[in-house]
């Protein structure tokens, strides 16, 4: 199978520009000339947080979600804001979302959601050795923090209760990553 | 922790109207009375598909991706058509973009993978007993088939080379699966 070669972007239109991000129409032309056109989210990116609580409890959090129009059980997670890292991002939501400190800090995994439509990056951190303090929810969050125990999210996860890409995959690397102790 | 109650949807305001997807503004109102918005993309929903080779290879697509501006190495997947379930989705789109017929299918995992932003709803199947057809791409459809071996997919995925998070997702699943076959 060969390669009909790249595109080319010839024009932006700005369709939105937000605070968190912004959305265009891109004009590309095709190798063979033929012009057409994608619309991509022009994205940040995100920092996620599974946070490991003794007796392997996660601190989670379920958060209204005004796309799909129902409460979400996910994992702590928010957008970068300018020039700040995925770490110190992640730092800030494990605070603000569910109250906690964490001494200990391991990526597990950085990955576009969806990269057909955006720029989108997700950085998943596991967070460990955590202390509480108190929590500091931003203006429109509506969220409830719920403590979860391995079992409950494992269960979770097989019977498709747990339907968040983000808290899928963190729970996947979690468990590879503790059969590699 | 208690709940601060449900915000609720009083305006959309439509920023794009697609074939694909549309963009729109919510409006929502707080249970404390005020008022604030969000953008979501509306979109139809995606099916994914892990096709599985003799010799335990899959047939990949490495495909130039718009929002992100370079090829990405990622399974075979595409947007639902209006009225077509799942599954037919992903029937057409392994024809359409790898060149197989599969006799049998089996569902990993349905999952949101941008639930911050958007409706879509991803479907991953994993597809066996595979027949060769003639490939028939779209237009604005720019991508080479790879076949994949298990073992270079897997090194691909731990070294962070596979970016792509339904690619990721299905990897796992798959890995889940045969260790309980």
């Amino acid at each position: 199978v060969k390669t009909k070669g790249r595109p080319k972007k010839i024009k932006t239109k700005w369709l939105f520009k937000g605070r968190l991000f912004q959305f265009a129409t891109i004009e590309l032309r095709a190798p063979s000339g033929r012009k057409f056109s994608h619309q991509v989210v022009y994205h940040p990116g995100a920092a996620v947080v599974l946070p490991l609580l003794d007796g392997e409890r996660f601190a989670m959090v379920r958060q209204y979600r005004t796309a799909v129009e129902k409460n979400v059980l996910e994992l702590p997670a928010g957008t970068l804001e300018h020039d700040e890292s995925p770490l110190l991002c992640a730092k800030r939501e494990i605070q603000e979302e569910v109250g906690f400190r964490a001494k200990s800090w391991k990526k597990l995994v950085t990955y576009y959601p969806a990269v057909g439509i955006s720029t989108e990056r997700m950085h998943i951190f596991l967070a460990q050795n955590l202390t509480p303090c108190p929590m500091a929810l931003e203006q429109d969050e509506y969220l409830t923090r719920e403590i979860v125990s391995f079992r409950q999210l494992k269960k979770m996860v097989e019977s498709g209760t747990i339907a968040d890409g983000k808290t899928l995959l963190a729970f996947h690397y979690y468990c590879q990553y503790i059969r590699k102790r």
